[in-house]
């Protein structure tokens, strides 16, 4: 009997010091304390504590995120962009006469000055020549293998490790309060859905991006399989994230978060429906260790992930939360810790 | 000391017989025994033990129903195109003058005989004024409303109790063995998603139907909302069903039920993939307890729901395993027991 109890003892013991070890494990470690924490902390309490009035059934937990620029690095130019311009020089070796054929022409002659004053419609030919006209299933074997080798330039790692470690905190912080997660992103659905589980833990049928349609039909052993067409079906940036999110998942979000004027109309819907809503835009103002554009707040204006001060200024309005990279983030990638 | 062996003996027991009942309660009581229920048992066993040759990983197992005539009664109209013909007298008394306009005029007469003689564009024109032209919350409420006194001219009960009982125990039984459940449909995408889960046990965001185009814009109180379009994105039928299955969900279902030459193509698409795959197609054999129709086999011909012979031929040749709900269902409906 002594013995007995003395298990049961030892055995409760180690239970209460693993419990109160759990309950002391901060989800968002790489965060320092601020507004921006407090938001999100306030947030999942708000809507999963049974006796607020804020609470939000599980199976109306839905979450969405931007992709670049809000969960991995988009500059100096969207990953996508990188991979298309990648696959120009494989494509004009299997059909040559592209190669007397602009934009194609400057891709292969590698004329980096001449690539970054490319106009929308050149950017258009490049992603329809490489992200349509072959099968889902070619195409997916060729983003995967790509990613196997392609490095950013200047942290020289794959692209799948730029993630800010900060997101990928929110992302299991949310999942493990019931939330279902979804990447809803301008970039390309299927390119996305290639490693958003790994990357993300985000499955590929909660991924909602820019997508174009598929034609079915059979090859000649009689298997069917599907086409990917240059005809586009959701231009998944700006008032098309709402509309996106409305044919893909058909309920509004509760949390929603974004880092450009693309994310606007996303968190304008998400804060419009009622309960406790959460909308946050990370601002990069972290040259040092990542990259400061804006331009908001007087941060350089460039190209990519334009975060107006219009949009900073109803941010403010509208109580939606500005994260700041230099001043909320502790650590901003996994590898550095 | 004692008395603690007696509890823990007494508990253990109660576990062990609750344990075994619950072993012995047949997942898919309303089958009877034979080929078809089967099928579906040696399917699960095959992809969900571990040690199994055909074993797919919990985050793959995704299965894909046809709703109207697969998991409810499609006779002698379907579900939705009862809703468009009775919005449109409410609709014809908000905007009179088209009740001198075909064929809202023909629909405003009640004529039946008329109606049925109604071609595609008709059909069309009704479905655009029922179903577009108003905001996604305002089309929710109407139809939700809509169900809540409708009934089935033959049953006379609301239509969301028309679901087979049969494929109910299905949907369960996959989702109590890790299978992700989606409705695929023709129908409308919006239309299905409104009852899905309360009918079906199935989320919105896992509905993929035919599915029309929003419009993200402004009330004049500065709030956001989306507006349906009469655009068509997807045409959930025949071959838009796998173009609409990678445009949603983006992954290769391992089991599709389906019950029309709509299916085909799903069912193809399913079967083509590697290991285990289960393709099935419920066939309206039962004119007593339900309807009989096909032509497969020498049903009746009807404009519903198509199951054509050489359908019925594809399936035996390709390894589908065809429903006989005469023979396979023990009963049809739970308001039947």
């Amino acid at each position: 009997m002594k013995r007995t109890r003395l298990i049961v003892f030892t055995a409760l013991a180690v239970l209460v010091l693993a419990l109160s070890a759990l309950a002391q494990t901060d989800p968002l470690a790489s965060w320092n304390d601020g507004s921006a924490k407090q938001a999100i902390v306030d947030f999942v309490r708000a809507t999963t504590d049974q006796s607020s009035p804020k609470f939000v059934p599980p199976e109306e937990r839905i979450a969405t995120f931007d992709q670049d620029g809000t969960l991995w690095v988009e500059h100096p130019m969207y990953t996508q962009v990188m991979y298309c311009l990648e696959r120009v020089r494989p494509l004009v070796e299997k059909k040559p006469k592209l190669k007397k054929v602009e934009p194609f022409k400057t891709v292969f002659s590698g004329n980096r000055e001449a690539m970054a004053k490319f106009s929308m419609k050149d950017l258009e030919k490049i992603l329809a020549a490489t992200l349509t006209g072959m099968s889902v299933d070619e195409f997916n074997a060729a983003v995967k293998k790509w990613f196997e080798t392609a490095k950013d330039p200047r942290w020289k790692r794959p692209y799948t490790e730029l993630t800010y470690l900060p997101m990928q905190e929110v992302l299991s912080y949310l999942r493990t309060n019931g939330y279902k997660t979804y990447i809803v992103t301008g970039g390309g659905q299927d390119f996305v859905r290639v490693y958003s589980e790994r990357v993300y833990g985000i499955p590929p049928e909660q991924v909602v991006g820019t997508a174009g349609a598929t034609k079915y039909s059979y090859a000649k052993d009689g298997k069917p399989f599907l086409t990917k067409e240059p005809k586009l079906l959701l231009n998944d940036d700006n008032a098309g994230k709402p509309e996106g999110i409305h044919l893909m998942i058909g309920r509004r979000p509760y949390a929603a978060f974004g880092n450009s004027t693309g994310d606007r109309q996303m968190l304008e819907y998400t804060k419009a429906g009622d309960g406790g809503r959460l909308a946050m835009l990370v601002l990069h103002d972290d040259a040092k260790r990542e990259y400061a554009y804006g331009p908001a707040q007087g941060l350089p204006d460039t190209k990519v992930g334009t975060f107006t001060q219009a949009l900073y200024d109803e941010a403010k309005k509208d109580g939606w939360v500005v994260i700041s990279m230099k001043n909320d983030w502790k650590h901003i990638f996994a590898f550095e810790q």
